[in-house]
């Protein structure tokens, strides 16, 4: 079996929606057709920037096949399968590689977060692990689910054979250096879940990011990461460091409804977000062009 | 239209599962036919005492359905119905209505914490109690979630005419006085989430009880409430305090898994829980038999 | 030995600094002289709302033994005498004692947090009252030092025979219950921190309170205990929930500049605090008045 | 006016204890004589490391008189000189310049976390940089304080003329590259507060680092900022990758009582820790020493 490489910029796309919140597959389609002129590596598909958690099962696996129609077999289609329950879990996940899925990727359940301890984790991954026909990716991302996947069950699940890597999107630096060594032996392979610490997780052993700025940044993205394959740390550096503010401002500050907005204001089709979600304010608006600008993006 | 009075217990009950982790409808019915024979006000059906997050949107509205029959119509079924979207909760809150309930309780939603700041949540909360037929409760449960409800969004939603009252499972016993004070002149209701703070949310003016303790202790806790309806301060006091350990060990120590187990040892059926939870240790079973039998439960 | 009673308000007075920031101990003596109009049981000196991480050691104890000559014999002095170091917090405790202080109150340390575990605290808190010539009180502030001072180590260290009660600051009511029911058979005393969870705490076991807001409300908060001990919840209730925002302002809100700019509205002394401590904002100042004038104190 | 740089490894050093607790000079002498063989840049003396709050600011003061006796010139002594209040921090820092320090560094007050907002925390340093005779350090280390110094507030220093730089232990990569870029026109210096990130933070634009880990291991992380600066980051990686568990075992798992049992392994004198730390238990040595014999340091 060849092994799958998560090297490169994997953006999570969005998922979007019409006025009415139904999905918007011709906009799907467009949004990726222009994506695909970007030297990117992939893509997450239904994962926390694509609202998963507001979509039902059947619409999580209509997106995936869908996208998939989009994307070239060249480019990994790495689709969230995860849920609350194990079992649930599984099912997906094997719907998802019928759906065209490459890779899972199963973000941590957390619901009874007192007792996902480091056995309940490992037990869970392990069985999706075993029972999926195509390889899985964990994923921890405590900003949403208050869970951070103790390194402890990383280092442990690296060694299966189905389980290819990590999305971390918890940014501890410390903890991704850790695992890294940890698992240097292992078949395994860690991405960075953000591009404000894309530049330190390569540093320290990381090849990868799946980040929401990928999604409209992409090409400066893939340009830090051959920056720093030849060495030159300056100028990854020069490319990071700008980077952050218009980062955060899609992720932490503005979440996907920052996200979307920015998109539109970049070509894309951004559109609404499911409720709860509210659309940006107007003055959140004017604040995002103004991060976006400030990094020379191409705002319309 | 009569108001639905919270004034009572009401377990938060578990779902029964056979060891497939199929539901296991004979039990539940079984149990609930004993639970009637207790003094108690009503249920809670697939709330997070019933691993509703690891029950198909199909499998909640069918365990109401089943459990309605169960339940005598004097007694109230309040139905959990919360989902990560307002579409989805909307839809799920009609099943409910139509599969029996009498309430639907809704947990917040919570997977983009970042974004759930009041405004979200009072719109959230308006829309579906609109589009509700049954009443509604307002549910948080920041050990799950990760989230608090906000008292300032409590207040402004407790006016709502289809929002009937609160399931505080946070136990900020200062917020639940404040919230209490300031939706005073409102039809609204406020419970306690959790055995371990009843009392006390009864001295500042929460009427009833939403415990997990209530499904093994049901009789103790509504004496503790007659005890405090009639003045009787000390009385109510002796009943709570030792209650408070073997609370924690059916909830924050040991969760869903010590509940079962719980069950199990005073004659109910309480059987497995689906994965991730994991069964408890040998260690902890006898750990949790220790606490009960110090509160005096009557141990097989 | 006669036994020391915890019953009753008493309340942790700021240290009056002159505009230079020196101690103003003319305005100290005004302000005891009008609390002791006040059916008060004592006071709390050189505590949080003493700024007494911002005086010097010797400020520490001058303070109190200031305090001592404009306190009657027949009401309690308790001096805020906690350090990091256990060394030096045996050292400041006899200080104060021959300074004139009745009890000791003892701050966590809480510098090094991670090693804070029970063995450290139970061995720093013996140590302390093994030395100490006055009967000392723990006191458990996790807003302040980020540290909650565990339920085993209290309950531990309530057999110790100089140390006769705990002034809990963190508030959660289901905790103080279990810490009540587990010390019922020692010599030891509960107080609340804070009068926003007054009732609540009276409830489940304790006896007095050392309330921020005992310094502007003390009179109501008398009340409130008079109501409780004689059985009249409702009537207690009545007092305590709309205290409730009042007492947020003057602690969590606002802080101690806020319960200094309240006593200045209420004929007090209150006056600058110390940098890094920052005086109210002008807009501050008139919510705090609304609030205030909202619960009907006597604002000039 | 020379410029100072903190560029290279400063090792907070442990105060050495007598077992009556009492400073042991001797040691600080003969430690600091062994130090001076490593290629270290400087010390941080009387920092957390240094237990310096459960020293008097009498001994504060004496302990960097006498380390400045034994510290050549050319390597830069930084004293710690924060205390909770403005005054009291200018005035040890004056104290610390006349007892020779280099260089001033000032931990964050924070035992009134809730009000050390951007503006209070502006005014503190402001001040005491006003005051100082010698250029001053920020010092931002929430593991200890429970306060993280907002990178809006370190920003604005940044352009003070004297305050230099910030020691970050909080360890949030996209917060120190975010701070790196936008103090990148002023002249001040971002040191890793630990060696766990400290490769991670060297990439966005540190230049230091403040590590517990250099006490014992100093030789190792300046061969890890040689290959750094040299464009070497493989060889960078593969120093600092196994040093990440060491670097725990001496700070956040073990802390300070780890640092000196290390130390007493490797040849320095660690000693005892004043109480309330307690000294590591014997099974705690035992997995000390193994972590220290995996990473190759010379354990007699």
């Amino acid at each position: 079996m060849s092994r799958i490489s998560l090297s490169g910029i994997f953006p999570p796309i969005p998922t979007p929606f019409k006025a009415d919140e139904g999905i918007d597959y011709k906009h799907l389609q467009s949004n990726l057709d222009r994506w695909n002129q970007e030297p990117l590596a992939g893509y997450v598909v239904g994962g926390s920037n694509g609202e998963f958690v507001f979509l039902t099962v059947e619409e999580r696996v209509e997106v995936v096949r869908a996208a998939r129609q989009a994307i070239p077999r060249d480019r990994l289609l790495i689709a969230g399968s995860g849920m609350e329950s194990t079992r649930e879990t599984i099912d997906l996940t094997r719907r998802m590689a019928q759906a065209g899925a490459d890779v899972a990727i199963l973000v941590t359940p957390s619901y009874y977060k007192s007792r996902m301890n480091v056995a309940a984790l490992e037990h869970h991954y392990s069985q999706v692990a075993d029972a999926s026909p195509i390889p899985v990716m964990l994923y921890s991302v405590p900003a949403n689910t208050g869970l951070d996947l103790p390194a402890q069950a990383v280092i442990a699940l690296a060694t299966h054979p189905n389980i290819i890597g990590l999305k971390d999107s918890g940014g501890d630096i410390t903890k991704i250096g850790f695992m890294a060594q940890e698992t240097r032996n292992a078949d395994f392979q860690i991405v960075a879940g953000s591009a404000g610490f894309f530049l330190a997780a390569l540093g320290v052993g990381a090849v990868g990011c799946v980040p929401a700025l990928g999604n409209i940044a992409g090409g400066k993205l893939a340009q830090l990461l051959e920056c720093f394959k030849r060495g030159d740390i300056a100028g990854a550096r020069a490319i990071q460091l700008p980077l952050i503010e218009a980062n955060t401002a899609v992720t932490a500050r503005f979440g996907v409804p920052g996200l979307k907005a920015a998109m539109d204001m970049l070509g894309y089709y951004g559109g609404p977000v499911r409720s709860p979600l509210l659309p940006l304010s107007e003055a959140d608006i004017v604040e995002l062009r103004r991060v976006l600008i400030k990094v020379g993006l191409p705002i319309h």
